[in-house]
């Protein structure tokens, strides 16, 4: 069952609280405002309408975060993934992601998926360089790449983050685990990771030298 | 004044042909499926309202190519850049620059750009990795950023891409000049670009260790 | 059994030719200046006894290129590889690789090695920039490392190098053999290479995003 | 005059100690095995002589770091550069750098060398990646190359490394000093670094975006 999240609105990431209508009668200039009706959006926040057409039209910029623990030298000794509970109400095994808003720089979307996922309290540990790892297209046809997103084409900048402080999972998002990159588990754990989520981790792991 | 181009109508990276008016009763249908009336835009190109619309509600991705000669040992023995007509008519120097379209790759998109600004023969040696040298963000608000587009909030991601063939400018395109990356009339080329392209040069250089 | 080549002997990266002896009575010097004899050994090449030394007191910077041949969008459609005859006689499937040597650019030591092991028409394109996709360190103990070099503590910058010409097996190579990334084939090549160069070849499709 | 420092003499990154001939009798098997008479250098470590012999006949692999100073979204609000003295007394502005000892990896001499100048409360944040953000090739031959070391030929990866502790100066390091990148003072302390630093400096700022 979808984990609800009143107060603030995903916009869509996820699309867990897209079924419910409740927003129908507000126009896209409250999100972009970051207004209205204390809602707590973002700036640049779209209504689902709005999203939805925009995403038949042009690529998507999004952020796709690995996150990780790194030991004393910079090592990644464990690597961070979520369960959510996903549109068709299964379990699914992510990463952290979300599209960067307007006007919002790539830094402040990086940040504001972190804390949306892990909550406020994870201290990610920001990149000094915007090169990110890899970039990611997504596709909504399915056989045209190996990354798949039904909802859009994405264009997904990578980055591996690390995570210095506390998580707790937050909105949608069931739990948070971490599991060493040289364990079997690792291998568990990306072939539960579908359309694509898989490679970036093992890009992120080639990338980290794990 | 402008430099049109009847056949191609530009959707709208320098606007040079939009002030004409000629396409407002074609629908976006007919630009997303790439058809009708034998124009040949490329599949994914919008009509000037909806990618105007579009631009002010999500960031836009694009392409951003600094396309150099190299030697036959990699070294970057000079860079390009093209004179264009700008929309207020003025002459501007730039970079090959493009948006993303929908359901275009970005190996695609990095190609038609340089197929569109340097011809059908500039021969592009495009890098085997995606992974860009940086990630440019312009935004509309001119004090947000050094990178400034008065249209949009664009991501471009850029790269180096060797010409190994002929060019001859295109489209909007008057001029393509050439510049040894030593020499004083770098800086020149350099001082000429705006709004935070030149900062995009002097980062590519850089990076090749010039 | 080694394949030896009289002329131009190598200095020993893999050191086929190591144990002929025929080089006593030439001193280092004679290699550094690269003279002498009418051999054709580069500058910087040292006599076995010096690199047998210094091998055990600094780290060595080497270079190691997973040449590839790409479409004409950039795409990585081949990945080469190497048969050669080992030390101990038994034939080993690797990568070019080889030292850099004193007042040798990486440049220079890329394209070397690659005529070396490839010949002189393979017309490689060396990147524009200098960063390696990867930074391999070889020690000579086993478990130090998933790289292993029995001879050195090694420092490998990895490039993936695109090869534009012809390719004829040199020196101690027997053959050059090069496969669809996508394949099984593709599977089988990596699996047979040893001591870590699979593990670079599997970094280098990682960060070519196949 | 040169800062001396008894009980740990530093194996000659800026061979201050150099000239005071008190290692002449011990073999460098001692600074090999990191041992000996109650000197605490690092296993690797070597004579002089030996240094000095090798430095002239490989190319000598080093690290060489900028530390930075971050803000929470992970942009560099401030850059650190060191002031020592020189061999030959004067004062120089420089980056923290040193060379990869034997067996050492490259986060053990990145770690090592920012304690060492730094000292051990720095709290460097070492990258997941070993990826540099350049390779600088530094030639004992002035006009070959804008990085110059009279010493050797040496091939530096260079990365930049976030501190989040408290520095205080090490060794033949007077004092070390943060600038704001976007200061006037940035050029200032550019200016006054020599043989290349320069343009490692300039070469982080541009890969980090600033």
């Amino acid at each position: 069952m979808p984990v609800m999240n009143d107060e603030v609105p995903d916009e869509g990431d996820y699309d867990a609280g897209r079924a419910r209508g409740e927003f129908d009668n507000i126009t896209p200039e409250d999100f972009i405002h970051g207004g209205g009706s204390g809602h707590s959006n973002p700036p640049g926040w779209l209504g689902r309408e709005d999203i939805g057409r925009i995403r038949r039209q042009v690529p998507i910029p999004y952020v796709e975060i690995v996150p990780v623990r790194t030991d004393d030298l910079g090592r990644v000794s464990q690597v961070g993934s979520l369960l959510r509970v996903s549109e068709n109400g299964s379990i699914e095994r992510t990463l952290v992601t979300g599209r960067v808003l307007f006007h919002e720089t790539l830094r402040e979307a990086i940040a504001r998926n972190i804390a949306k996922d892990l909550g406020d309290i994870a201290l990610p540990l920001l990149p000094a360089s915007l090169q990110p790892f890899t970039v990611a297209e997504f596709f909504p046809t399915p056989s045209l790449s190996e990354y798949y997103d039904p909802r859009q084409h994405a264009i997904a900048l990578c980055f591996v983050v690390p995570i210095a402080g506390d998580c707790k999972p937050q909105d949608e998002t069931l739990d948070v685990e971490w599991v060493d990159p040289k364990s079997e588990l690792m291998e568990t754990f990306i072939s539960q990771m579908t359309n694509g989520h898989d490679r970036i981790v093992r890009q992120a792991l080639a990338w980290a030298g794990v």
